[in-house]
């Protein structure tokens, strides 16, 4: 058995997100699961190292696998392209194939996530970029977003920012990076790095941003409601289709 | 009657192009005189800036169009919201109606034109970019590139980069910007600036661009390719998902 860790881009647009769940439902770890099966005639399972919901896109996601190709040799190169002759059209690509050895853990030896959530402000609706960001046609106040941001900052307890259905065993994480930033004229992202993120954390802060940044609330309230540890004291979940996993590093 | 200018972007994936044709075929001019139509029950006829190909976008494309809203008074605003609201997950969108006087004509009063063409060249191909770039995964030589773009610019008979379904009367342009960008470490843009061009002249050039990247031609070659004025000694034509209206200049 070898052990390979894939670099992955997909357009999350058409997909149940990337866990495989039942039938009827195409995730994308189903999708590259099945390309291995077509490829080489064998059942793997992909070791992931951040789950995405519905709609998310990935630019960098990983993952590991464990397989034996049999006697012949398999550059991690040709693995690379025949997989992604198996997923032509599929809207997953694999970006790199590397041998690695067996202490390798896609999940566990992740040193840190870079997320980037795209915010279209702009009164007319997005057609070129209609799956990839979110339309808030309201101005949104910069500075306040960006003064918020830094209430987040560091190591806390961030149950106000986490999803009901998250199955983590401690609420605590620690926040490197929290970048509000004018892209162009109608963009603008919101960079989060870290080293894990709870389930929703990062669509939980930017639909809090973005409430600070509509004037409903202050940059002040950040910190309250960061302290509330309390779900309900946050914004709105931000749509899925803003959020793009840009980055693992190891 | 009154006038409109329309800025107008579209993801020209679905589309046979701007061109109204035949039945059976989806138009972006259709697309949005039937939208006009269900808004305001009236036949309308859009002149267009510039016609684009089937699969090529535009973020800033311009048309106008008369028409006449009866007693009730219709700002830009209005017009615009309402036809966006029939133009929903269509592809099409209307960014900014204006109302202009009678010597305001979409193709003729235009000054200047901004294409841009994206390549993507790296081995992977493109999963979230997959409409929008030309995929070359072979390494593209850009200082070669960028030393055949200049023998392009000025005033010349393009007529070795025209399509023979071009109807322009003469094949003489001025071609004022032809940019061979390095946007990231993936990403190629080329930016390419006249009042008018050709039929295909820029996915012509771009094709051109791309033999030389490749080896395949050296960088003096775009002269003599030009000189020749012959179709046939000029490249490819690159494919229309790379090409982006950008921007029209009044």
């Amino acid at each position: 058995m070898k052990r390979y860790k894939l670099t992955i881009e997909y357009d999350g647009t058409g997909f149940s997100g990337w866990q495989r769940q039942g039938q009827n439902v195409r995730s994308v770890q189903q999708t590259i699961e099945e390309a291995f099966t077509a490829f080489c005639q064998q059942t793997v399972s992909l070791t992931v190292a951040g789950r995405t919901d519905a709609g998310v896109h990935a630019q960098g996601q990983v993952a590991h696998v464990d397989f034996d190709y049999g006697p012949r040799p398999l550059t991690p190169h040709d693995l690379r392209k025949a997989l992604n002759a198996y997923l032509r059209e599929s809207g997953v690509v694999v970006l790199e194939a590397e041998e690695v050895d067996d202490t390798f853990n896609a999940r566990f030896s992740a040193l840190n996530k870079l997320y980037t959530y795209t915010i279209l402000n702009r009164a007319a609706p997005p057609a070129l970029t209609a799956n990839r960001v979110w339309h808030v046609w309201q101005k949104l106040d910069m500075s306040a977003m960006q003064n918020a941001a830094k209430f987040l900052l560091g190591k806390h307890d961030f149950s106000s920012f986490r999803a009901v259905a998250c199955q983590a065993k401690t609420p605590v994480r620690t926040l490197d990076r929290l970048d509000v930033i004018q892209q162009s004229n109608e963009l603008i992202c919101i960079h989060a790095e870290g080293r894990s993120f709870l389930h929703h954390q990062v669509r939980n802060m930017v639909g809090t941003l973005v409430e600070i940044g509509l004037g409903k609330r202050a940059p002040e309230d950040m910190q309250h409601i960061l302290q509330a540890c309390d779900r309900t004291q946050a914004g709105q979940t931000a749509p899925p289709q803003g959020l793009c996993l840009v980055r693992i590093d190891y």
